[in-house]
């Protein structure tokens, strides 16, 4: 058997040239997006007046399998894809396991994340549609970033809304964001009619995600030329973060490379979508089986707590309503490092197939991800992000039973960016000051008691 | 002709064996070291008794040419290795010039730069002398993380003593230190003789590189088990660094490609030193001709508007003197923001090759650096470290004056790292507030007068 090299590389020409619509290929469909005023399905025509109108078809496209990934779009990804596929030697060494692990790396770009494989594929359709501008919302930072990246690439005005707290902070990822030339403005802000009726009620407000949302969405629908755009949840964020899952599949086949599991993160979904669909698009037309296993931080449950419902997918509740696990668009989830995983839904695309059993999902508190994450960097030298870590935590745990088995199974968990943001804390981890937190049963249906019914 | 991709992605086997000393083909040796007490040329068991064996071995080392690289370090430089040749497509583009830009991106590790390409070689040989430990200091933290990073991967005790106004006004690197499991320690610090004493001279010190540089020296040398190590300017740390060049080299000649101008920042030159090394020793030997540029920053431009002389290596005069192009130990620059380039000194290589007249340096200001570094991150995606971009902004001249003349020159850079830790210097940039300096002739004058008369 050839000999797997620590990081197996892919040439230019091995770059997917379509992004992979699971939808086309899922018996059991997810349900559609409904108009929040009307509770009717969402016409193209309705999402269009907030998204650009090729990425509001690509929302609606249960049918077509493959989806062409324009030229330009292509020639931004090689700028930091193909992204490597790593085997873990020196953890499997560290553990002691019999296990294989293999990790999708898709840090290296100064976004630090995924992110930026929707961020441009989202700039690109609003610069072809003759957009002026996009606006977005970001809380801790990651998308916001991706999206200033892409637009300053695309010569696309993009105003980012920041939650107040974090834009006060966190001010690094603020400066990175304007660096690229995009505006940051901490919200809620005096821009918008949502922004000043808050700032009245509650003087001093520092902001939350669907505040920021709201903004964005205002801005986007009152602005001339301009677009919402958004980082996760949706199915067309699912559909660009294939190439993520496609490039993993290609290298792997190289090598002949079957994983048993496959393992990742998930906040809104959209990088254990991106990672997973190629796989379960195999599972789900019956030529090949995987285990699927979505890793959520206990503080913020939606899949083994949730219920499946139609929810508002904004605190807001200004965006279409969607069929997901939620844990009601009123949760407030308790102060959790990783920024990203703290939402109260899922894509409806994963909460279907996790609802049809082709999923599974488990909750990890936060010190034993962080534990997960020290023992990764030392090993495996690349400092991981919280988010991220949830995968390795479970990844780890996998490769633990095979060693207590003597199972030589293959693991493949998806490492979507980088730590170096989130010092602050890896601060708490390293003084001992950082705590666990799972809400209590009271708590959840507190919040499920409010979903609308639909 | 094949066209050439955006990224030129070597395997694991083009990997270097061996590292190149270019001081094999140098006509004139850079002079020996001097012990500080004797002011005689210092001796491998001097030098060893700060230094490990081996790398006191190497520091001596005229006359191999090559020098293997030990298997275990190049298993750990699989890890973040080899690091690709980018051809700058989109900058080309938007700088409309007929030059052909490439740069070698060295900041796709946690440490964020080049730094850890000695940091593992030199924790080896600390590892193989059967030590417990190394000391070092560390400004900014790069090189602290880089040390951190090789010492965890080799279970070796790693002590980083910290410039203090560093340790407190920029926590972050410092977590990453501790992430590692290192100890990041403030200095001047209670616990060495000289810490104490500077301490009591000056209650509430803030600290400087050069008393750090005394606090881990002595530690090293009190502690048995212990030896010290340093990230620059010495001839051990620009032979690992070549690992840049000769893999620029190996890409290059993959697609037949030859430089005209090779690029590179230098502060103490081991990025610089490492990248041209290669293609230097073929000019020496005649075999082809290239031009070097280093770039140091107008605020501390010890080529431009040094002497070359013998000079303290520290400022605390406990290292051995060597002969190289200096401003005089005593010289303090300005608050630059680039940390890494603030030294008042060179690697006695590269300023042997200098004097020769087989390099040339250019000073440049820091405001024009840092809208050279937004161009370039708008353009091609990542965010460059400070340092790092002063390569880009000559690289950028040099690409202008082909727009101007027609020239078709290829050019090459190396882009050292990235700037996620140094988003203070970008909002400075971004909020206008940040300003250039330039020492006097009467500054420059007072610190060079004060160098030792040898």
């Amino acid at each position: 058997m050839t000999e797997i090299p620590y990081k197996i590389y892919l040439s230019e020409n091995d770059l997917p040239r379509y992004w992979y619509n699971v939808r086309a290929d899922m018996k059991n469909k997810p349900a559609p997006l409904l108009n929040p005023k009307t509770h009717k399905p969402c016409t193209e025509d309705e999402l269009s007046e907030i998204f650009c109108r090729e990425l509001a078809k690509q929302e609606l496209n249960e049918t077509d399998r493959f989806i062409d990934i324009p030229t330009e779009v292509r020639d931004f990804y090689k700028m930091y894809r193909p992204a490597p596929l790593t085997r873990a030697y020196c953890l499997e060494k560290k553990l002691g396991t019999p296990a294989h692990i293999y990790y999708k790396f898709e840090g290296n770009n100064t976004s630090g994340s995924h992110k930026l494989n929707s961020a441009i594929a989202q700039a690109y359709y609003a610069k072809k549609q003759g957009l002026k501008g996009v606006t977005t919302e970001t809380g801790a930072g990651q998308w916001g970033t991706a999206m200033a990246m892409a637009c300053a690439y695309l010569d696309l005005d993009c105003i980012v809304y920041q939650v107040r707290c974090s834009y006060e902070q966190k001010p690094h990822r603020r400066e990175v964001i304007r660096t690229y030339g995009a505006k940051a403005i901490p919200s809620p802000s005096m821009e918008t009619e949502i922004g000043r009726k808050i700032n009245a009620e509650f003087p001093g407000c520092t902001g939350s995600l669907g505040c920021a949302i709201s903004e964005a969405v205002e801005t986007a629908t009152r602005q001339p030329g301009y677009r919402y755009v958004l980082g996760s949840v949706l199915s067309q964020v699912l559909l660009h973060q294939t190439i993520i899952g496609l490039e993993a599949k290609v290298a792997m086949d190289k090598y002949g490379i079957k994983p048993d599991i496959i393992i990742g993160c998930a906040g809104g979904g959209s990088n254990l979508g991106g990672l997973i669909s190629p796989f379960m698009g195999e599972k789900l037309r019956g030529e090949a089986d995987y285990e699927f296993i979505a890793v959520e931080p206990a503080s913020c449950p939606s899949l083994t707590r949730g219920v499946f419902a139609y929810d508002y997918c904004d605190t807001g509740c200004v965006c279409p309503l969607q069929k997901m696990y939620t844990l009601g668009s009123s949760f407030m989830p308790s102060a959790n490092h990783s920024g990203g995983l703290r939402y109260h839904g899922m894509s409806s695309i994963l909460s279907q197939l996790y609802d049809d059993g082709l999923m599974k999902a488990r909750s990890v508190e936060q010190t034993e991800v962080f534990a997960a994450a020290e023992l990764f960097c030392r090993t495996e030298g690349t400092l991981p992000a919280p988010e991220s870590s949830h995968a390795i935590k479970v990844a780890i745990d996998e490769a633990l039973k095979c060693k207590e088995t003597g199972e030589v199974k293959t693991i493949l968990f998806g490492l979507t960016g980088t730590g170096y943001f989130d010092m602050k804390a890896y601060a708490a981890f390293n003084d001992g000051t950082m705590t666990d937190y799972v809400p209590t049963d009271e708590e959840i249906q507190k919040s499920v008691a409010k979903i609308p019914q639909i």
